[in-house]
């Protein structure tokens, strides 16, 4: 049965008799019992104190709000009347922006969606610069701090004393800078978090401005470099409930990546991330209005079409621009099957940008900043490395576990990424296998949806079964990586009769 | 096994290693775990937060103490050194007086033993006086303020930081007054108090200022007139575990009596209290220096020899004194079995004092008032009804469960009074059965006492069990008690043949 963190029910209690041992706590519980069975149930003090009113106003017909805690419920709030608003909130704590999602318990939907900046960029862009700075106890706090004002300060518009659960996500160094866990062991050898398990908070733990016996669960975090996150992703994608096996991909600043089923969950994170999302290139960018989402190029024609989110002119190419783009360079032949630019396929279309060579996809006098949108031959060696990285991550997975791509059920893949990745142009530059063609799912922000999903249905013990079921592979002491990796520095690989499709397609052109 | 409140455990915890998902909650937890094996674990954020420079200190040689919760235990504090004070404190929270009992953690001992007044006395003597004002929220809150006030007092004299367990008893009242918990529909029919198990709280729940991670047990009620204090008392008692039954037995305001073993505790409260403890007599006094406790009367030589608590010049009369001296007047032949006066047996002793004929103990000239000390016709009366309520509860509640007093295995005895009642003297008036000479025995403050158990072994499925099988019989809707109270209205009995003893000496005299 799915039991969401908060629960409302309507009971009908057991009025008192002369000659009983009549406690109105017992009456209550004698109720709630009869719906829940033999939970174990607690009526916070909060409560407790309000009772004896609230049972007697409402003629011994109350509604009371129960909250998930590790070990059973308790209950949290009674009213003599319908409550209006029981809100929770799950967040999605990233390093760039803190993502809210607003949960009506009543109604049991989703009220609103939105994201704020995390205050913590002045800090340092880079999640790195703000670890070192927190290693002081007063950087820490301070960072604690702000991050807290931000949060409660949305809570606070919602309606602090209407929210009975927050459930949070965010990565291993996020969870420990909300909590005020210290991290001065976290990014040096041999990178040790303080703690894994956070578990279930009353408010004044964690300092959010919520009701005072809400709850706040803050997800796991699997390891170093692989926070809670990436739990609640894994816990929304399910993969964990299969009896086959299933790829969990999430693209970010790492590409973080999990292959396993019901049995167990093998993990793997490397440097794949920013180049795949066009995040480290002279015209990357994320995707919004005038962002370069789609591409096609006709060298024979001179001619290059694109799309961009809104329909803007362009200023940049976003993630799942990139990866078309390097594959209609491959594909059309004007990037070579080692990554190199084939001069001649677009002459037109070649300038030189700072000493190297570079493909113009947008002219000046096309774009919104009047400047050309270009990708440099070192932008294509860095991304080749990236997508490389990536399918030499699957490969590994799948070796370690014995399996090949074809025993896949599913590709899953996370983040803004996963929305929009074109699974083609993936497979033609070899960055995804062909075997994921068919099967390859977006899910969105699964971090978010995960704390979100948290909301709905308070599975603790599938949450638990993740973190016992997860074994972390490490790269740096894996030499198979970098075996692997050789083959895969190739559009699409060194071994094209992994890519029969692609092969067919590039001689069809 | 048994195991107190707070543990306190000195570990040696793994240091990390690269390639291994390696928090310090992890390892820490790991380590307890061989020693606690696989108990509800959890570390506070107070912990956490201070883990990882604690175990580096320590070179992960580290100390620490772990509270007790409902469910499991919570790692309260670390040290990277053996920590010199843990104390803990159980509270006999009573309308008169607190008292508390100071124990080391560390020593396993108590270090101190000592009561304060009862700051509420100011708002009513009794406690139906404080209940009424209690049933104004401001007046419930000022009265929760000012026990606190007293508490914390206490709690900062013996260092609130080091104080990881509170351990706390009172009657229903006192304990809804510590909590907060509105009484208003406790002390009007059907009377009905708010709650029954309280449970463990945290300090800030309460208001007790002791460790941030410490933790308050509050005893819980089995009746309205059947607290946290003699829930207490029969947890010191342990007559819940023996396999013959015995009785408990506490004079107090009232007499509470339980009767019972580990298969059922029948409980039962009657009037009977102050006048045994000569609490309500013109001359009657607390066992105090002064007192008369003991008291022999020689009519023949017109002698009356007493000793007083102290060697003191004697200034009233105790609770031990009073059923002693009621004893002696009766055996001697001054009172009647009715419980008149025989004015002839020593008339030199006997006077008028408001319109009626009173016994003088003690002439003025050998006071330490000047005044003199007496027992009056009605205050005779009045214990008569006393001693013949204690004698019917314990009739009844045999009778009810079918066994003689014969087949009792013990009669323990709760409170000051049965620290220094005198059994044979009880026996001689009738209050107790003649089967209670050789198998009496007193507790002391068994409330207080039971309330230190729990810090010393923290058995909360015992205390379960005390109130899953205590059954209350309500003397209001007992008829039984009345027919039976009758015989009971003589000294011994009206039945002499419940008394051999008692009428051999008789004779003798």
């Amino acid at each position: 049965m799915k039991e969401s963190a908060v629960r409302i029910l309507e009971l009908e209690v057991e009025k008192p008799v002369l000659g009983k041992a009549n406690f109105d706590s017992e009456r209550l519980l004698k109720a709630l019992k009869k719906v829940l069975g033999e939970s174990f149930l607690k009526i916070s003090l909060y409560v407790l104190r309000k009772l004896p009113q609230v049972l007697r106003e409402g003629g011994h017909k109350v509604w009371v709000i129960l909250v998930k805690e590790e070990e059973g419920w308790i209950v949290s709030e009674i009213f003599s009347k319908k409550p209006e608003r029981v809100l929770g909130v799950a967040i999605d704590l990233g390093s760039t922006s803190i993502a809210f999602y607003l949960y009506n318990f009543l109604e049991k939907k989703i009220i609103k969606e939105y994201s704020i900046l995390n205050p913590q960029i002045p800090m340092g862009e880079d999640i790195l610069t703000r670890l070192h700075l927190a290693k002081k106890e007063e950087n820490l706090n301070y960072i604690r701090e702000i991050t807290l004002e931000s949060i409660n300060r949305e809570l606070r518009e919602i309606d602090g004393a209407s929210i009975f659960y927050v459930s949070l996500c965010g990565n291993t160094a996020m969870s420990h800078f909300v909590l005020g866990l210290p991290v001065n062991y976290l990014f040096v050898e041999p990178y040790v978090p303080c703690a894994n398990w956070y578990g279930i908070f009353k408010k004044e733990e964690v300092g959010f401005e919520i009701h005072p016996e809400g709850r706040i669960f803050v997800f796991p975090s699997a390891g170093t470099y692989f926070g809670g996150d990436l739990v609640a992703g894994l816990y929304f994608s399910e993969i964990y409930k299969r009896e086959r096996m299933s790829f969990f991909i999430d693209v970010g600043t790492n590409a973080e990546v999990v292959l396993g089923n019901k049995d167990f969950l093998l993990a793997c994170a490397g440097a794949a991330g920013p180049a795949l999302e066009g995040g480290i290139f002279d015209c990357g960018c994320q995707a919004k209005d005038g962002a370069i989402e789609s591409i096609k190029i006709y060298p024979q024609v001179k001619k290059i079409e694109y799309q961009t989110i809104g329909t803007q002119k362009p200023v940049g190419i976003c993630g799942s621009g990139v990866i078309e783009l390097m594959a209609e360079l491959f594909i059309k032949g004007i990037l070579t099957p080692e990554g190199k630019f084939n001069l001649q396929s677009f002459p037109e279309r070649f300038t030189e940008i700072n000493e190297e060579k570079a493909f113009i996809v947008v002219p000046p006098e096309e774009s919104a900043t009047g400047k050309p949108i270009y990708i440099k031959a070192s932008e294509v060696r860095s991304f080749i490395r990236s997508k490389g990285a990536m399918y030499t991550i699957l490969s590994l997975l799948c070796e370690k576990l014995g399996i090949s791509f074809d025993e896949v059920e599913g590709f899953y893949i996370a983040g803004s990424f996963g929305n929009h990745i074109k699974v083609e142009a993936a497979v033609d530059i070899g960055m995804l296998p062909e075997e994921a063609l068919n099967k390859a799912y977006p899910l969105g922000n699964a971090a978010g949806k995960g704390a979100l999903k948290f909301l709905k249905e308070a599975n603790l013990k599938e949450i638990k079964k993740i973190m016992e079921t997860i074994t972390y592979l490490e790269l740096n002491v894996e030499p198979r990586f970098m075996q692997l990796l050789t083959g895969a520095l190739f559009f699409p690989h060194v071994n094209r009769n992994l890519f029969p499709t692609v092969m067919k397609k590039l001689k069809n052109f």
